[in-house]
């Protein structure tokens, strides 16, 4: 195994760790956070090239048009006013407001309307009557309006004039990538939808957090290569997918999507298809030591793009990763998914983890204990004493015997910190500890596991 | 795979249950609950002229002597009258008010005796003393009566006149098969012993029950063939097996033992000897969704007649349905096992879940995604659409999602209906969808498994 | 199989328990209390000789100096006397009072020091402050006292006089082993440290236990050979592994480690490092019907000598048996595991629980019923009736049922009571009594499993 952690101790984690506290990706995520996004158009360009301020990013353009599997790229969407305007001239809402407002990828309408007609194609929550609702229509033409519940309510007896100025016409699909090259082509996937307009939280979260790493990681050498996509969803990823069908998405050994990675619920863990998947095991491990409240749920093929990494054609390696489980938090897809919802605390803790990730894939491996039969003398070594003073001694103890007795060419640290309770971080250190006292050896690489 | 639904959408098990209400069940549970049964005799044949009303039964008899594996078919029991009468001739018990006031399979006897002398020959239960005891004497030649506790308690000191005109002598034991023949070889089994007299669950209810199923299962075609045996408990299912070991019990690859299916209790599921059969895996999905008080339990080598279907020599994929477990009601094997213990509702549920278990049987089959990249566009075919209006449109758009995703050549239907937490039909439902559509394919049956 | 029982139904667990009650066990530990044990030195060597009155002892002695694996055998230590005297020549404490008062393997020191230098090689427990602690320095050349935390606090501010009149020069380290020749050279391992000073539980315990049951089993015959290692923890184990490493540490099928096997606590058994032995399978099944208060605890590479026996260069079936968990009860390691903790009680459940485990190791095997197809007759061989009046009637006739339906040559009399949930030995007699009726064969063993 070579070590690709920066220098003696420090891993590849504490350096993409190091000076991270939330409030930089908290900055970006309030930053692209007004931008009306859709699966296409300007607003999906307008944030990558926010994004692409931070890390340097590939962009793909697809054609309408052009078939992706069982599906065709859209036509491009584009918005440029929206509102209802009662007959004395008050704007009821107003797209400029919140981008929600408007049904995404509405068809254009100009139109006076009674009341009875206009309310056909408002969509609102009666459950809960102060928030608007975020809904789309991408695949179905027709115009609509989203308000507060309280706000329909309130509508009178009256006509309304009423103007969509979008338009739908050919044009491209965008995504945006990221490729950082490591030791090895084998990759590491990390995605997030770029399609969501007015939601902080899912996705505004996952862009910037992954933006960040990703500036980060090209500063770093690393074992694997890694990919990060922005992709708008399901067609995005499909498109990714096409594209990369015969190449990348060949190399991807471990994967994750990432979305709202900045409230304070979870963490959640969402396996993937073959739910036994080295990602897999790494995430659990790295979550049940990050937190009581962790949630793990095997795969279902309902949620984010793994959808479509798992699809029995692909069966791709990729977890969900998540705070709040996507459809479980009350303002999940409505205008109080805003950037009140997210913290750079959360944030902070969402990049840790994935840190804490990176370093396992990074730095997992099989050692072969030297000196088996029995255990080596670990005092005459000076490996007690050596860590007298350290509140960690204990625990760096224990850790070096389980490693010393499951280091017989079978069991990877993984492994070894599944079993023995511990953290990997502690496993590792006590691995490195012992391979410096020509304990321990480590052993090639064989061809990742996933 | 042949789907052998009787038309379109609906399935062998919707039209099995079609008018079924359990009354009709419950009516031949109480025409052949008075006939005094037991192993052998007039009993149990004219119960299978009752039930061979409703179904075609072949009649097997099976002369006295006959070596049956470890055991000899006995000679035939006859019972025409029992009493005791005291002094005064008052009758104390009379077999023509109870058939269990006889002890079953009783010798003869015509004695006047002193109270000390006949209490030697009365069987009661103490802690119920209001129930007359069902008790059995096959194999040990004794003669004796079973009463109610209180009333054997009240016995005065004086001589009685007692009373069995009982006969043993060379004759046959007799069971009863019903056969339908599917389009293939393979065979399902159904078992119900016939043996027990006076006892409106145990088992009344499962003669009556499959006596109907049979009936309305000769009206379809099916994948399996089915085949219905009311044989005695014990010797008559050795019997059976004798008869069958190299013919019949070779083509069994799923069967059940049903008992006590009019209750109001459980469902209880025994398990097969080998744990992990088709049968264990239908019948534990099939209960789990239809009861929250389902009860599964491993197998045990103590019941009914699964202990020799699944005895070593011959280890067949036999499991036990009942209502209430055997032995865990206080009505089991007491004179209060009744008509009223019994109820047409219990019946008919108890049938509803046969015929779900028989609709997974029929319909279970692996299919091939043929979109495997990514998801199918279901919306553009109208498949979400098509739906809107439906209540179980959520439920059917996830399943479909969960058929797509998991149809991969080495998923069935169930296994799919399994990991997805969802019923079998609601899956198996949705990939008729699918294939009606072209996104599905179904792929050539393998030997079935067991 | 050959029933290697004493006669009859008696068992070689029988025959070994036949008249124990603990109290011999717990004078024999009472016995070898005082001494001042230490990893070397003249206190093992006379404790070896007390054993060695019960049981006949080989005695290995390894000089000073010997490599051992990774180790080296230290220099032998001798204490004749050690005491701390205030300047008004008051004892403030003394080694003759207590082994655990001069810190084990101190170097020899003879000096006036005051009060802040002297407190400098004191070690006390301020949690438990009327105890004094079992502190050890093997490999740290160093001097020091123990004593209750309250005596330390009261150390008045004068000069003391500190002698320690102890000496470490070359010797030897002394192991004593027990050896017991089966029928086959397989054996079965039990050891226990014997180098702990004035701790009763830990390990005069094990001692007096094992020299008890290795004294009976030298007048049985036996299916494994069995031996006994009483050796000092750690380098004793090791010395053991490193004389016997191609030899008898290669005809280990199972074995335990016992400590602490006297006191009121557990019982705690610690699997193996493989955590699937048969040894594993016998202690789990031993103990959870020995009591409700079972602890089953994975292998950890932390407790006593398993450590060394299930290092990976050797990967022994060796577990852990205990009362208390070590380290979880309070006396451990202090003055208080005395004569107190451990009870005569306790010594014989513990006791009466390894022979039930030997019972099973002695008497597992597979059988063959020669009545496969159906249920054989039991009645019509009295084998319900002949246990007609016995309380044990119900569960010998389940457990007769059980033996016939597992015994497809395929499951061990040890499968079948895990299964059935029922005690070996209850299975095993019901094996005994189906095989004198020709129920059943006996299958010749294949290599034992471990």
């Amino acid at each position: 195994m070579t070590h690709m952690s920066v220098s003696g101790d420090s891993t590849i984690g504490d350096a993409l760790l190091a000076g991270i506290d939330g409030s930089e990706i908290y900055a970006l995520a309030s930053q692209i956070f007004p931008i009306c996004r859709s699966i296409t158009g300007e607003g999906v360009r307008k944030t990558l090239a926010n994004l692409g301020r931070i890390l340097t990013l590939r962009l793909t353009e697809i054609p309408s048009g052009t078939p992706v599997f069982d599906w065709t790229i859209p036509r491009e969407w584009t918005i440029r006013q929206a509102y209802i305007e009662d007959d004395a001239g008050r704007r009821v809402v107003d797209f400029r407001n919140n981008p929600l407002h408007v049904l995404n990828y509405s068809l254009p309408i100009r139109a006076r309307l009674p009341l009875a007609e206009l309310k056909k194609h408002i969509h609102t929550i009666a459950a809960q009557p102060t928030l608007i609702p975020y809904r789309t229509s991408y695949y179905a033409e027709q115009w609509g309006f989203c308000m507060a519940h309280a706000l329909f309510e309130a509508l009178h007896e009256t006509h309304y004039n009423v103007v969509i100025d979008a338009a739908l016409a050919d044009g491209h699909l965008t995504y945006g990538e990221f490729f950082h090259r490591g030791a090895s082509d084998n990759e590491v996937l990390l995605s997030a939808h770029i399609c969501h307009p007015g939601q902080a939280n899912d996705n505004c979260s996952g862009l910037a957090l992954l933006s960040h790493l990703g500036a980060r990681l090209s500063r770093q050498r690393t074992r694997y290569s890694y990919r990060i996509v922005f992709a708008p969803g399901t067609i995005g990823a499909l498109a990714w997918l096409a594209s990369n069908e015969t190449g990348a998405a060949r190399r991807i050994k471990h994967g994750l999507v990432l979305s709202c990675v900045g409230d304070s619920g979870g963490p959640t863990y969402k396996k993937t298809r073959r739910g036994n998947c080295f990602i897999d095991r790494v995430m659990v491990h790295v979550l049940m030591h990050a937190s009581k409240t962790t949630t793990v749920l095997d795969f279902s093929p309902f949620g984010y793009d793994e959808r479509q990494y798992c699809s029995p054609g692909f069966d791709l390696a990729v977890g969900l990763f998540q705070r709040s489980r996507f459809g479980s938090f009350p303002e999940y897809h409505t205008s109080a998914d805003n950037l009140d919802l997210i913290g750079p605390e959360h944030l902070a803790t969402s990049y840790r983890i994935l840190c804490t990730a990176i370093d396992i894939i990074e730095n997992d491996g099989r050692f072969l204990n030297l000196m088996p039969k029995g255990e080596p003398q670990l005092g005459r070594r000076g490996l007690y004493a050596s860590l007298g003073g350290d509140p960690k001694a204990a625990d760096t103890n224990l850790a070096m015997l389980w490693v010393l007795n499951m280091s017989d060419a079978k069991h990877s640290l993984l492994d070894i910190a599944e079993r023995a309770g511990t953290p990997f971080s502690t496993i590792a250190e006590a691995a490195r500890l012992l391979e410096r006292h020509g304990l321990l050896q480590a052993l090639p690489e064989a061809e990742p596991a996933n």
